[in-house]
């Protein structure tokens, strides 16, 4: 098994850096991930230095994969994230899209968790259930180079909680060797991640990867019991009706549907994950029970 | 317990109309409600006319709750929704808001399918489980008088999974009399009801109505396992961002949180459920679990 | 010359009211109008009461118009829009849309300008030119009885600068009669009228109102120099393009364009004017001297 | 007079690209650019291959401007904007966000346009005012490497009619040396460019560049009756309430308004212009004579 240790911590998901690791199809990484703080917080008293690291979300990487070429796609199985500390963070500052509501006096502050036995310590009282997902795994896109801020056809910065261990995230490759990257690793996190802020921790996360001589449009996510289609942009309503889209049309080419019947089928059955909600970062799903042709 | 009979059908929620149906708090009441498309589709060969029938959803009511004023709010508790006909009926039309993605050739047709046994007949090989809820539920708004296709602080044409048998609506009171609504019953549904056309079922609805002394700023749900704040309006973004937000202020009203607390655990382990996608109405949700102050 | 004196404040564009004014088309009409606070604030020391009116935009009217039947439409000709108290007024109060960037400290307060030699002293230093507009002119909706806040196909609060004396605003007609309203006259406004408070006056506005056989989808203008259609909806963007296809759709069946050329044309030459921005009403426009068909 | 001709065809505002020019502020170059179809269209029975140039608008450039540093601006005056081959062109293709209006019959099909006496000669019986802009210009953005598709605090594709010869574009400086790019010009442009190709064509663009020790935010543009702040961004709603936020706080830092009198100000004066409109940039104006403080 690799392992690829922390290294420098890139902000972009680009073409044009030196791989850190080459593999090939079907093996298995150690991949080491920091927070999506930079690891600036590790007590209750540190601070976020945007002056040092104006960007969040580093990213480990980029890895080669031997042979993977443009229109062929990955299937990053997540076998396990742990905390590598032991523990996870998460901050609060202006409340942005909630201020019109709640106004602006939101104290700016961190809170570090120690995670036990299953458990996220939040508070004296309150346990939230350890529930890993990591916000941001993606490969280098075609044209351009995103930051680790926002989500796209290369992945990016989904912030799905399906993008956790037991599920495979499928990547399209469009460069040479697909230059794949991933982190910000969350113990546990809401649909939209209200703050922007999860409850971050550096990881090691253990993936397998496959190279797929398979074209797809955008990032697609399986479960033992669901597919998944995921879309991003602004207004979510429309970024919905695209993942449903991308569902249906691999209903009709995976599955043997009618384009229409699954349309229809959709409608009674479907169901929505929300990302980060303020890019509009949507998964649409189907249960496999619901996926042999009618 | 009283019982009210399909009467005409209203497509609007209005404060103009007469009472059919005076209740007490605490009454429990059996409504009939025709299907979303005014019951012209009872078999395949059937067509909806859109000439006849301009508008969808009709309602039933309005019931008269006495001594509700404005400012106060209702709870309505759903106690069960059975097919009246044990059948329910979809059909599919112009793709509108996918046709960018799909194309425009989908067939117009209808499709009525039995319900058996806790299933949905959908076609010969796939069956669809029995999980109904209603598509409408509102009371008479303070100003305006809005149909029966969008949603908002009345309630209305929510389309959210949650509003179900074993969960209790909280709507505003803001007429005397509050002027109560339902319709637009579905066997089931998916999140954001693609087609915007579920599998639509005249039904026999039994509620439970009690009357609080309590204003909110509108819709609430609660279950036996979450709470949850329904806010409306697109983009899609901005309404879970309000929905987040009420359901904080409820969290800091209700149960003794500090606002920023609140915002703070919602974004680990909150939960968006997606009504009818286009209008964007959304339901933010928390776990009782999480709900004693920290 | 007909004259319709201020009378009840009618803050919904009902058919339920009764006319308070009938004409036959071709007549000409004086109509007083009060402003949209209601007339409470005459002076700088004036607060707006929302405890005693709730609403804004106070409408007078309806008028109904002999013959018109739903599928007409009226042509409204703006002769001319005078300030009754030789004054207008402006408040602000927390600036919603824009308190991200600039914060929730903008001090509450009302504005009462003179108006003058066509000039609105607005400041010792500053004047501003006299360009009246109307910011709510409509017809009463075939379903629904909208409040004067939105506006759509029946017209309504569009807020567009271009409800000016000199053009003529055409308005679908839905039900007998056709309940023709107006509004909330401005002295002068921006696009996008920013802080949803512009210079606010009583008026005696002076319409002559034409009444059309021809069907149309919803409010357009004409001015000397440009034909424009309006389309409202949020985002703007897609009002814009909703805009843009009426317009099209008005030049293939108005003056003969083949559809496609009308697309790549107004591509080259198209003009958009901005409504209120937060529910995304705009105009789109064309030069009459484009409009002969190539 | 420096000159830049034709080179490499960039579809990226990159920081990694060897710079092509070098120039000291206050320097006038004139910049030869191409067509934003790649040159590839230049008589009726071109086609656009979008095999070999999936992206469009490529960019000229990068510049290197002596002693830029990160903070600083570049206020870049566009003297002239020249047809290199007395021609432009346009091309209709899916009308993407107008088909649900319009349907998709739409011939995709070029257009070659003739550039003669201040008029281009679209149709043998339309002439269309000649109105040269450039649809991008832009520096390399501090993180990321966007394509010449969206746009952003970096400029980029903007496509406001206002980026003409006579007025002046100020863009931040994110990296040193600042890497300014331009092209995509126009001969004329309408408000949104509805099919999101306007008349294009190669040009000689000749402009003049100040670097000014003034952070600002995002683009800007001066005209000699106005100024202007630009956002991008979706839903458009917001990003015109962005660009009013930015164009108050440049009149409080800049012409020592009170914030909140020149947010008042704006709703009755301010204008706003449309560019790209699928992407969501505006420019909020105001008028000079408005500018000295009250």
């Amino acid at each position: 098994m690799k392992r690829l240790p922390l290294g420098p911590l890139y902000y972009e998901f680009s073409r044009h850096c030196e791989p850190r690791l080459r593999i090939d199809s079907g093996e298995t990484v150690v991949i080491e991930t920091e927070d999506a703080f930079s690891g600036q917080i590790r007590s209750d008293s540190d601070r976020r230095d945007k002056q040092k690291c104006p960007e969040g979300n580093p990213q480990t990487g980029p890895i080669w994969v031997e042979d993977a070429q443009p229109g062929d796609s990955l299937a990053v199985r997540i076998e396990s994230i742990e905390p590598s500390l032991g523990q996870c963070a998460t901050r609060t500052s202006d409340p942005k899209q909630l201020a019109q509501w709640l106004g602006n006096e939101c104290p700016h502050g961190t809170h570090v968790c120690p995670i036990r036995d299953g458990q996220i310590e939040w508070s004296d009282r309150i346990r939230i259930p350890y529930r890993p997902m990591l916000g941001c795994v993606g490969t280098a896109p075609r044209a351009g180079v995103p930051t680790t801020g926002p989500a796209g056809a290369h992945g990016g910065n989904m912030d799905l909680i399906e993008t956790c261990p037991g599920n495979t995230v499928f990547l399209p490759v469009f460069v040479e060797g697909a230059y794949l990257y991933l982190g910000d690793a969350h113990a546990a996190m809401g649909h939209g991640e209200l703050s922007a802020s999860g409850l971050e921790m550096p990881s090691h996360t253990t993936i397998q990867v496959e190279l797929r001589r398979e074209t797809i449009p955008g990032p697609r996510i399986e479960s033992p019991e669901e597919i998944m289609a995921v879309a991003t942009g602004r207004p979510m309503e429309r970024a919905i009706a695209e993942a449903y889209a991308e569902l249906i049309l691999w209903m009709e080419q995976g599955f043997g549907w009618d384009r229409w019947r699954a349309y229809d089928l959709l409608t009674h059955v479907g169901r929505v994950s929300v990302g980060y909600f303020d890019i509009g970062t949507v998964a649409a799903k189907v249960g496999r029970c619901f996926l042999r042709s009618p």
